[in-house]
């Protein structure tokens, strides 16, 4: 235990809104910005503990209603907290199970106290509150507990995106006043969908509560990425300086360089782990499918300005002949390769914020990845919601 | 390189037959009696090479019909070999192909010029020969090479057997005479079924040619576990003792310390990698079924004698979600904790026969096993050739 949960900045850019902090968790420190790989299950994919401390990364987030359907909280608490089930002895951060809720359940009824939903598990009928998914965080034990929101899909009609922020900010009251554990930190969240003017109501709706973290969310759920940026851009501003700023379930490495510029410190998305099982690889360039059959005999690594356990030592003909035969393995080595990508884009948007040159740090990120940006935007599915910023649900 | 291929024994056990041995290969040495990983396609499912380095494991099995098939031994021996293609450093045996050429193959016609049969993967005309296995081993690049032999399932009638007999004596001198790579070793296979007059014939004829090692093959193939011991029991004496000992496709832990005491030397199984992806862990007292929902809620390690990295820091709880939830690293975790009980029993046996009381090591691990040894009897597949003594197929 490294103590109670807190924040500091230690640099900021002086060219751009990016800022080097730290935040302070009973399960250690987090150098921010950081990326948090996801743990849909209490595993993040084809990873063991050590696998994720020894690619850097110091918070995995876990999935609240993934766990709380399977294997459930109680067994979860009884077994200690999720820390301990899942062997990972740093910070955790768990999500508040809306989002899922809203995107897996099979059938679900949205009121005022909370959703009621069918489990796309076994049918069985089930309802999430705030109180709920406080009670269910407590019980797994994350460092940082997420408020419970409503996240609705883009496009939503106006009227729709209206009714999420005033639930949203009706939740996140509600979530304010649950108990929780000690040493837990809660974040609130920001909804408001693409409308600037519902945004700004509730950032300030939100922030006026007072929680240890903001996020934004409602962003990478249907919509295109220079919209999520433009959604961020207006949000992250309105957000208190002295806190933590996570954004929610985004995106591509060009994304979280972008949104490191406009001031974020957190990041998830399944993008680098379950683009890793279908093949297809982050480089310093761009995107690399390698199941294609030019590599069948390529004795290159994926990356050569990769130094990734992966990139040392295999071929991206071994890599292919591991897709090509569906072996575990190929799973299991481009999970650690993309996620050595994410960890190592963080640390060298780190570097470069500490160095007082993000800015150009961005530009030449930019220039590295235009070639590639019209690939990894048409890459971008269609329904959001499940692909980028749910859980990591596939095998 | 550490040298051409030897054989050295350092010490015979007084109580039974068996010997602690060293082989020497290009790839370094390994310390007898050995298990050996099955790695069919390259890859030992859902292990890296230095997960198996820090298993202690110093040689592993590669596939020549698996390889042959895909990705083609061409495109391994352009990319330097099959140890630098899985990134393999160790020793390194592979199987003749013959074994899969007759379990899996759709189609297949054998003559004494070979077999043709069509793949099971495309379903095109293939045809296999000692020849072409040899050409096969040489582009791989083993450090072992099997020669290429007519292995029948049993139970098969006489005329069958002693067809393979004839057939495997043919085989193993065109295999002989054919050219291998530099610092390859060759080993010659006994058939003979459950026939010993059969199996003293085919003795006797493999090891008047004269190979670098002798394997006993056609056990579990079909039969019995007390057939496949008795097999063995008048084989092995029948093998010159100056030369290791292979006893291929062959077993349970429990078969392994009693084939030790025959004077074996190398085995190699797909039960501990298999099992482990169907949820089946092998422990110091039998069996255990880590799907069973008495785990639900177990924080005990899979086996508290076990110093495995998995029962080190993960619950039966924790194993059985991974299971349930259907996880990748469910295969990984039980993978790494099952090879790791063949390594710690082998490393045990080894222990015990340089201590000289192999026979009371023997007589202990036969009594710990006694009231598992009915259902480890009963788990046994009725078709072995495909699922203990072949390649490890199943994802």
């Amino acid at each position: 235990m490294s103590g109670a949960f807190s924040f500091g900045i230690l640099s900021i850019d002086p060219g751009s809104a990016a800022r080097r902090g730290r935040i302070t968790t009973p399960h250690g420190t987090i150098e921010t910005p950081a990326f948090m790989p996801v743990g849909t299950a209490g595993t993040v994919k084809g990873m063991t503990p050590e696998d994720l401390e020894s690619l850097g990364f110091e918070i995995v987030l876990g999935n609240t209603y993934h766990l709380a359907l399977r294997p459930g909280e109680e067994v979860v608490r009884r077994l200690g907290g999720l820390h301990r089930f899942m062997g990972w002895e740093r910070a955790i951060l768990t999500d508040s199970g809306g989002f899922q809720v809203l995107s897996l359940a099979d059938l679900r009824t949205i009121t005022d106290e909370g959703v009621s939903f069918r489990s796309h598990l076994d049918g069985s009928l089930l309802s999430m509150t705030p109180e709920r998914s406080m009670q269910i965080q407590t019980s797994l034990g994350s460092d940082i507990v997420m408020a419970f929101d409503d996240c609705p899909a883009l496009p939503s009609p106006r009227p729709r995106i209206l009714e999420a922020v005033r639930r949203t900010s009706l939740w996140a009251r509600r979530s304010r006043e649950a108990l929780l554990g000690p040493g837990q930190a809660l974040f609130g969240i920001v909804q408001g969908g693409d409308d600037p003017a519902l945004r700004e109501q509730s950032a300030e709706e939100i922030t006026a509560l007072g929680f240890d973290g903001y996020a934004i969310g409602g962003v990478s759920v249907g919509e295109s990425a220079d919209l999520s940026r433009a959604v961020v851009a207006l949000t992250a501003p309105r957000l208190p300086p002295d806190r933590p700023r996570y954004l929610m379930g985004m995106g591509t490495p060009a994304d979280l360089v972008e949104m490191v510029a406009l001031g974020c410190d957190l990041f998830d998305c399944v993008l680098p782990t379950r683009n890793a099982r279908n093949g297809t690889l982050f480089t310093s360039t761009g995107r690399l499918s390698i199941k294609r059959s030019e590599f069948a005999a390529d004795p290159r690594p994926v990356d050569g300005e990769c130094s990734c356990p992966v990139c040392r030592r295999f071929s991206r003909a071994y890599l292919r002949h591991l897709y090509v035969a569906g072996e575990i393995l190929s799973m299991r080595l481009n999970t650690l390769h993309n996620l050595h990508q994410y960890a190592d884009l963080m640390r060298r948007a780190r570097a470069a914020i500490e160095a007082g040159r993000y800015a150009e740090f961005l530009s030449e990120r930019r220039a590295r990845w235009t070639d590639r940006r019209r690939e990894a935007e048409t890459a971008r599915p269609a329904d959001g919601r499940q692909d980028c910023g749910g859980g990591d649900r596939m095998i």
